[in-house]
C-alpha cells in the first residue's frame, strides 16, 4: 500500500453551545468557545487514501478528480460557512472538529473508493495548534 | 533604529455586510464574505516596534511587556469574538482585515511609545494567503 | 496608505544556461542550475497593492478580482510550464527569480492600478531559501 | 521502538507522459502535469526509522549519519535533475510521487538497517497540498 | 477511536556528552551536540489522545485540560532550562530527543487516562529537519 | 534595485544577564531568559542584498557564494554554540537577537558589497513568535 494525500481548506464560524445546559454550564465546559455570537477557523483538510499505483500511469488515485471530489462534496458545503446554522450533515451535531472530521469520513469514504483504492484517514486542523485525526475506526 | 516583531493570534467570526445595500449587491461584491450567518478564521497578529536597544540591556522593549499589552488590549476584545458584533473599538466599522489592522494600530500606538522607541508596523494575516501591513500613514 | 497581499503559487521547470559560453563556463557559474535537462520548483508568488481603503466597503482591493487577474495574467503563463521555452513573456530572457519578478511587475503594475490602489511589490519565493522582492524601482 | 525522522530536500523536473498513449489521451489523464517541455518541484523528502535507543548514546541513529546516507544515495541522484531523463533508478518508471517514495524506500532500506533499528516510512512531499507515504508494504 | 493532537512548545538548552568517554570520543560521537559550553533549540510538543468523543460534547478531551497539563507538568520543567542541569525528571539520562520524548510519555500517560481516552503519542521536533514520535512501545 | 534574500540557520545556548545587576534584578528585568545554566534557540537568519541583476547571468548575486559567505563567517562561529560564551564578536555584549543582529550585520555588510550590489537588511528569528530586522541604521 502507499497513502497519498491532499490538502484542502475553509473557513467557517461556530460555537460549542449543548441547548440542554445552562449558559453557566456552557461557559464552564467551552470555554471561549461557547462565545454566543460565534466564533471561526481557517479549518486545513487533509484527505489521505491508501491504494496501489496503477501499473501504467504510477499513480493511486487521480489527484484533480481527489480535489474535486473534496471541493465539492465538503469544502463547497463548509466554506465561508455557520457549522451549527448552515451545514445540512452536521445538523443536530455538536461542531467539535472531532464530529466534524468523523462527518467528513462518513461523506468521501464511498465516494474515494476504487478497485484499488480507498479512504485512509481525515485529519482536520483547526488551528495551528490543534488537530484531529479519524481512520474510520467505530467509537 | 532596529525592529523588533512580537506574534500573537486570535480567532474570530465576522461578514462583510453593507447595511445600505440589497442582499444581492452584498453578495456581489463581498462574495462568501457575505453569508448572513458569518464565517470566521484564525487570524495572525505581528506588532512592530523600532528603536534603540538600551545600553545595558541590549533590548529595544521587553518582549513580555509588549506581548502582556498585544493581549491586554487587543487580543483579549477579539479572540474568540464575533468582530461585527462582540467588539468595541469595531462599532460601526467594516471588519475587513484592513480597518481592523488600522484600528489595532490605533490602539498600540500610544501604548508602546517609549523614550527609544515606537510603533512601526501591525502586520495582519487573514489566511495563510491574504494579510495586511498598516504602518500609521494617513488614509 | 495601507498595503494588502494576496499569495499564488505555481509549479515550473527551468536552466539557467548562458548561451555565448561553453558548458564548462555555465556550471562554473551557475551550479547545478544549469543542468541541460532542466530541473524545477514549486514558486510562491506574493503581490503587495498599496492604497486607501474604500469608505463604504473597507477593501482596498477587491481579493478575489486582484485572484483573478494574477492568475490569468500571470500563473496561467507560468503553472506546470518552462521558463526557458514556454512562456512567451520570458523569451530570450535569463529565467532567474530576479528576472522573472521584475517580467511580473511590469505585467501586473497597469492591470492593477485603480485610482485608490498601485501595485507595490512582488515577491517571488523559488525555494523557501530564497527569494526576491522587486518594488518597481529602476534597475 | 521510537521513531526518529530527518528531512532532506532536493529540486527536480519532471513530466507524467505515457509513451503508450497519444498526447490527447497524455493530457487527458495527466492534465497540466504532461506539459511536454517539463515542470518542477521543490520536493520535501522525510526519511523515518524505527528503533531502540542505544543504553549509553540515547541515540536510535546516529542524525548525522543518516543524512549523510540520504544525500550521498538519494539526493545527489535528484537533486537539479530531470527525473524522466538523468536518473538511473528511475528509468523506464513513471515519475509520479508514488512511485519515486518506493523506489527511495527500496535504495535507503539495506543502507539504514542496523542491528537496533530499520526504515519504517519515506514521506515525500512534491508540494504543500500533496503528498505520499511508503511503509514497505507489497503493492 | 478519535486522535486528538495539542500543540506546545519550550526552548531549552543542552548537550550531548558521555561521562565515560573521552572528549575526543564525545566529539567523534556526538559531533557539533557535545560543545561543552551547551547549545540549544527551540522545540515543538505534540501530544496525541486516542479516544471516543464524549456523546454530549463532541470532545475527547477537554483542550483547556489538556494543554493545562502538558503545560503544569512538562513544560514548566523544561522551558528555558538546561535539559542536562535542571530537570529533576532527566537527572542522569542522556538528554537527546528520542530519551526525552520517551520520559514525557512517562509522564502524560497518568496523567491524561480517562475512561473515554488515553495517550496515544508524543510527537517532539527538536528542529524543523529532525523529529521523534513515541508511541509507548516497550524499548 | 531587486532584494535578493537567503536563508540560513544555527542553533545556540544563551542567557540574558547583566552582571552589575543582582541576581533578583536579572530575574525581573530578563524573566526566564535570565536562567543561569542557559536555554536555547533554533535561529533562522535571513541575508537580504540589493542590487542590480547582471546583464548577462540575470542575477543579483551569485547564491552559492552568498550562501557559503554567510555560513563561513556567521554560522560557524554560532551553530551549536554558547553566545555569551564561545563567540568572539560577542565577548562583552548582550547576546539578544537585537545586538546579535547587529553585529551579523556589521560582519557581512562589507562582504557582501560589489559593485552591483549590497547588503540590505538582516532579520533574525530566535523563536517562530519574535524576530529582529536591522537595515545598517545607526542606533
Amino acid at each position: 500500500m502507499v497513502y497519498l494525500t491532499r490538502k484542502e481548506h475553509f473557513n467557517a464560524a461556530h460555537k460549542l453551545w449543548c441547548a440542554d445546559w445552562s449558559a453557566e454550564k456552557n461557559f464552564e465546559v467551552f470555554g471561549k468557545c461557547a462565545n454566543p455570537n460565534w466564533h471561526g477557523h481557517n479549518f486545513d483538510l487533509y484527505v489521505t487514501v491508501a491504494g496501489k499505483p496503477d501499473p501504467q500511469t504510477g499513480l493511486v488515485v487521480d489527484l484533480k478528480e481527489l480535489s474535486r471530489l473534496i471541493r465539492e462534496h465538503v469544502v463547497e458545503a463548509l466554506d465561508h460557512k455557520n457549522l451549527n446554522l448552515d451545514v445540512p450533515f452536521m445538523a443536530g451535531k455538536m461542531p467539535t472538529t472531532e464530529i466534524l472530521a468523523m462527518e467528513i469520513w462518513r461523506i468521501l469514504e464511498p465516494l474515494v473508493l476504487r478497485p484499488n483504492c480507498r479512504l485512509h484517514k481525515i485529519t482536520l486542523y483547526e488551528t495551528a495548534n490543534n488537530f484531529v485525526e479519524y481512520l474510520g475506526e467505530p467509537v
